[in-house]
């Protein structure tokens, strides 16, 4: 049986001109500061942006943003609050900030209900903040908005790659487009991921060096925007 | 309905003394390379240990150890086989290394599945490499294993502990034991992962600094133990 809210959905992002999954295959590889700060960068460059953070693990873009005692508006379904520019919507708003463990048939509940209630407005560009690897949410979203790209984030460390081959290979067997592989917290000038990442017959988008000064700005939007990595990231913003 | 293979699990693990599940609020800690350097230092301490890789989201313990052809054997049930001194399980062995998306179902079935047929030796020690944050196999596990302890391990990164803090609120709440807090990664010499620890009532374990040896050590486990990084780990054993 079809859950009546599906159909709603594809009324719901029928405005949205393109949406941006940044995905990986592991944790803790920068996938929400990434999204963060690509949403910041292209809303600055005077796109209508729009920021959804699905990481149901551990959802950190109100983290990053400094987004407090902010709340979405019911009306007739939910409008998402403007932020640094950014319509903004997170599933802490679903499940508070709270320990909130969700079974995968509730997380696949929560996704469908908030894409069928968030009311987006015009958007040159939705971004997706996934949770890590492939799970229902990767599963659920691809079958929900088909139109999706897939964005890669990984780190040098032969573990993330893995990670990302399978994520990958995933990807293509479903026929997902997959926009390329951005390499974050580089320590040194190594071209292996560059490499690796042409093997896999995808573009090697950016290499990001890690940056100390990230974790000072985290919580503040204008600071984040003036560090190295946030440089990085718009030019980022320019392959998307 | 109880499911039937539940019952076993009991008959499973009651030659188990101590079960530690390394845990984290979100992935890309290190909290699999802390269980796998763990597993081998309590085993050259003489310990009876095994360790199962339940990360359905990114298994990599295979990886970090360097264990390639070698599968566990189907005697009444499925016995681990022994990887450098120990009794080693893994869910790739469940799903295969290739791109195997579980839904929430899936996971819980394949944990439950595992659980019933692994039969593990008389061990002192059952080190269990856990998905990050709290999802269906934190939520399984407790209840099917409730004497499991958790030892959970962060970064210095506010993001990172964040997420701890919402792990252990869920497991304060659900009665569970933890052990206390490992500080993965740390750049400096920062008391202030100490000190939120400390405010959550929990010991704070150690800090781990970072080593960029580790990553030259992958997938060779001699290596691995000769690392500062497992010098940390190894004084962690004794917190067990």
């Amino acid at each position: 049986m079809t859950d009546p809210r599906t159909s709603i959905i594809g009324e719901r992002i029928k405005n949205i001109k393109k949406t941006i999954a940044i995905s990986s295959g592991k944790g803790g590889v920068g996938k929400s500061l990434i999204a963060s700060t690509l949403a910041l960068s292209l809303a600055r460059k005077g796109f209508k942006v729009g920021l959804f953070d699905l990481d149901f693990t551990s959802p950190s873009t109100h983290i990053i943003l400094g987004i407090e005692d902010v709340h979405p508006k019911e009306e007739k379904g939910i409008i998402p609050p403007e932020v640094h520019g950014i319509e903004y919507m997170s599933i802490v708003y679903y499940s508070g900030d709270l320990a909130a463990p969700l079974r995968g048939f509730d997380v696949s509940n929560a996704l469908i209900e908030l894409l069928s209630i968030t009311r987006w407005g015009k958007l040159d560009y939705l971004i997706l903040d996934m949770p890590p690897g492939i799970g229902d949410v990767t599963l659920d979203l691809i079958r929900l908005m088909p139109n999706t790209q897939f964005l890669i984030v990984t780190t040098p460390s032969q573990l993330a790659f893995e990670t990302v081959k399978k994520l990958v290979s995933l990807l293509k067997e479903m026929k997902i487009p997959v926009i390329g592989i951005a390499e974050n917290m580089k320590m040194d000038e190594s071209r292996e991921i560059r490499r690796e990442t042409e093997k896999l017959n995808l573009k090697f988008l950016t290499g990001i060096p890690y940056d100390s000064r990230v974790e000072q700005a985290m919580g503040d939007a204008q600071k984040l925007l003036k560090t190295t990595f946030a440089k990085k990231v718009e030019r980022l913003a320019s392959e998307t």
